[in-house]
């Protein structure tokens, strides 16, 4: 059809090669662009523009940073002794966002996933062992694995503790269970055996 | 929590002004744009400025153009004397799919929709009397309502009709029933009820 050249359907392809962004989806979005109010598409743009030129992997922890070393591990207040290993950026944002942790972060940028081809090298794991093997005062001590409680996660984990045991570095696992708040009856068979298997002695 | 002002926050806030993207979608197309190709940020951020500086209102139909009159209006080939009246750009879309409608259209944009605040004054109405009535060659004989079978859209076909009806234009109405490969034992009562009131005879 004639007129799908046009600036709309220009933008609603290149949308549409976001993740979960569908052809339907991404028209709507386009016409909601459209539909905007003055200075949004601008402003879009911008950011866009801004995101791409100024973040970038941090030094240390290979977390988005705008800056060569990322704001929390320039952070002095933190326990350097202490590194939350998680497989995204993202995860690294829920686990700040709880208030309780103040140790530093390093993030694998995935988890193993043979079946789609992500290997050892595919994931930020060699920095975090130059990180261990640092004798840069504080030495790390514990390294705490928050990967998810899946598969995947579950064997990127073991294959870390595997990596740094040697180093005699403490290698912990983020607990899994019954979510607080949640239901015992709707809880899911494997999800209930395992908050059994890690009960705690009160 | 600081160090969520830079631009990869920034990015996700304008995002999730979307319709339908959430905050955690957001964060997720925002974090997407950053691990994207070179050059994918720019092209986006182009097309962008592009859709809101060269999009406007076709003059004629108020469909979505980047002229001050729509290419399907300008189309010669087409039959002028019929008019497809649809709710959104993208329901004109569709219709023009089919391959199989060759007049002219009219975007409403929106339905009547009295709880939502939407009465005819914020419809593209005026403009498709205005072409009904025009006493160019060749006059308009036929309006087909495209309006979706819904509440809303059946009510702004009436709408429509009543005002029309003075016009000795004739009114269509889209027919409503059984998908075309769907199933009838899993129909709803009002599409099958339906299906059997605008049955044809063979």
């Amino acid at each position: 059809m004639s007129g799908e050249g046009d600036p709309l359907h220009r933008l609603a392809n290149l949308l549409s090669r976001l993740p979960g962004i569908g052809e339907k989806s991404a028209l709507r979005l386009a016409l909601a662009v459209v539909r905007s109010e003055q200075g949004y598409a601008e402003a879009l743009a911008l950011a866009l523009r801004d995101v791409q030129r100024e973040m970038r992997l941090c030094d240390l922890c290979s977390d988005l940073a705008s800056s060569p070393v990322c704001e929390r591990c320039r952070d002095a207040r933190r326990d350097r002794a202490l590194i939350c290993v998680v497989a995204q950026p993202q995860d690294r944002m829920a686990v700040e966002r709880t208030g309780a942790y103040r140790g530093l972060y390093h993030v694998l940028h995935g988890v193993l996933d043979p079946l789609a081809g992500i290997g050892p090298h595919e994931l930020k794991i060699e920095g975090l062992l130059r990180r261990l093997e640092s004798t840069q005062d504080p030495k790390v001590t514990e390294v705490i694995i928050a990967t998810s409680p899946n598969v995947e996660g579950d064997a990127t984990a073991l294959y870390l503790a595997k990596l740094i045991s040697p180093l005699e570095v403490r290698v912990s696992r983020i607990a899994s269970g019954i979510a607080v708040g949640g239901d015992l009856e709707y809880a899911d068979l494997t999800t209930l055996n395992r908050a059994l298997e890690d009960r705690r002695v009160l």
